[in-house]
């Protein structure tokens, strides 16, 4: 049995038991019934997802997979390739946006090359990213299957071995990602699982595409799915065809976070689409994902909805990189502190009158 | 000159040149454009408010305002009165939501005691909480004022004087609350600066009130407007007539921390019925005022649209106690550690084609 096999047999919905627990021990604390809203829905699932009602959040990891994409040669970017490249070294000179947000929330970044277009040896021998590369970049989309079947399982068990070796000292996932272009293999694989008649209505400007070459990019994507025809039923056909070795790699990574038990926060439209990539493979690996936040790339909703996610930002982010899963792991914070450590009615001395009771209404 | 008078002449707006310098700043960072919305938005804000590139946020200080409410007479709770002084004691045992959050956001929680309808010496004599204590709860004002307009303005200078103390202490403040029937003022408040025709729009349930019982608490708060005919144009005259002593000191904090020049996180539906108090008074104030979240309560929006402000988070709380601005506090960090922290275009090497540049659409 392959490692992905093992993996997705591994794979449990949260503990129904737990989520119970959880919600008996809330009703009981010092407040108007549910009246944290959806920090107390949060502090269910961390309890459904780690089978514990003092869930681990401590230990936090975002792992930002990188990868160059051979769609590039359509002209779907304004940007050189080569800041893939650059912002790595960013990442490990720790001046990029994840770097700072990740300070703030105690989390830890670790960098992984599923695929960038040069070599990063030095940082690999020098022990400062994780190399999983399976290529330099992938094959132009456009005119043909992005990478091979082979080469789309080989991504998904590096990220699964990515979660696997990071898991002793990881409490809570984060993913992230930098590859430019990877918005339009996003839009693709969105497109495909929809369905959707039109194109254009899943495809926004990524890093800055001007406004007037949007219609050239959801063509382009157009045309890519007609080419390759997906199987929308179809995991790794879909992320062999019009998808990405980051995001084959985020996509193992929340296979192996969801067979871990331990919860996985998931940025925005390029990590959610390695989310539908995973749950395309394994429906209940969803319970075991965080939507961090609402992206300002409208593919990025469609995605969410059909994940039946509610984010937990809404910051008209666009960066990725795992910046906003770093934003919303201190509601994460927030949810696991107020279940472990608020004081109940009796402890408190409180009166429960109106207060805890079901609402008759 | 009285302290409040010298109060609202200290007020000045956001520092133009600062916010200007800050834009500034953030468009040489490495990023796309703007990526980080309304992240960014905020880091100019502190900028403005604060006359600084690297704004203090680090010293954080909730001010959690108690206060009793003569209305309750009219039924407009479930809840007895007894439970605020029950709340306070829970706070000085820090087993309550805002204690949880508030060390979760590495902030300070500190107490004072507005008008409770019972004596807490005990607490003030040990140091625990501090006394501005207007009187024992206001009086009911579905039958007449809920307080003198020398109490109101006593209120509103006890929040002030509470910013000055703590200012030394504090890079920013955090607003909080308690006080059982006090989303029956606020929703007053709101009703008055927006003259809806229907109160109804404005009344909700606050700490769990049965929906049958709702149409009685509008009748009850229509009634009260009715008959004290508020100014909505004299700030003081709307909270010594249809306020409570809490929210007046809310009112005074949030003056007293425009006059420092220093952030101020608004927390929820109570909090706000203050700002808006603030606001009347000064609507400079405004400027220094950071919606934390969207409230359960739905006479929150109306609040929120007539101060001009988008909520960093939609949580469906309705705890109150500051909660909500504890759980803001860090994407304030986060904002602060942005234009702090992050590295340029420059510094880290990277290509700046198609990013920075100013999007042509």
């Amino acid at each position: 049995m392959t490692l992905l096999e093992r993996t997705l047999r591994r794979i449990e919905p949260q503990s129904r038991e737990h989520r119970r627990q959880a919600e008996e021990r809330i009703l009981d604390l010092t407040m108007p019934r549910w009246a944290l809203g959806r920090v107390l829905d949060l502090a269910v699932d961390l309890a459904g997802m780690t089978r514990s009602l003092a869930p681990a959040v401590k230990q936090k990891n975002i792992v930002l997979m990188a990868g160059d994409h051979g769609i590039i040669e359509e002209g779907v970017s304004e940007q050189p390739q080569a800041v893939t490249l650059q912002m790595v070294y960013n990442f490990i000179g720790r001046g990029a946006g994840i770097n700072v947000l990740a300070r703030n929330a105690g989390a830890n970044v670790t960098v992984v090359d599923m695929g960038i277009n040069h070599s990063v040896q030095d940082l690999a021998d020098a022990g400062k990213i994780i190399d999983k590369k399976i290529a330099y970049g992938t094959k132009n989309f456009a005119k043909g299957p992005a990478m091979t079947r082979d080469q789309a399982v080989a991504a998904i068990e590096a990220g699964i071995e990515v979660a696997y070796n990071l898991s002793p000292c990881t409490d809570i996932f984060g993913t992230g990602e930098m590859g430019i272009c990877n918005t339009s293999p996003s839009s693709a694989i969105i497109a495909v699982f929809t369905g959707v008649e039109d194109v254009a209505e899943l495809v926004d400007r990524g890093a800055g595409l001007p406004a007037a070459k949007l219609p050239h990019k959801a063509a382009v994507i157009r045309k890519a799915i007609e080419i390759n025809r997906p199987d929308p039923n179809d995991g790794i056909d879909v992320l062999a065809k019009v998808g990405g070795f980051e995001i084959g790699g985020l996509a193992g990574l929340i296979l192996g976070a969801a067979a871990l038990k331990k919860p996985v926060v998931v940025d925005g439209f390029i990590s959610t689409a390695g989310a539908l990539i995973a749950a395309a493979l394994c429906p209940d690996a969803k319970e075991y994902m965080i939507a961090a936040h609402g992206s300002m790339e409208k593919g990025h909703r469609p995605m969410l909805e059909l994940l039946g996610k509610k984010p937990l930002l809404d910051l008209d982010l666009r960066l990725g990189e795992g910046t906003g899963a770093a934003l919303a792991m201190n509601i994460v914070d927030a949810a696991a502190a107020v279940m472990t450590e608020m004081a109940t009615f009796s402890q408190a001395g409180v009166t429960v009158t109106g207060i805890k009771e079901k609402e008759n209404d």
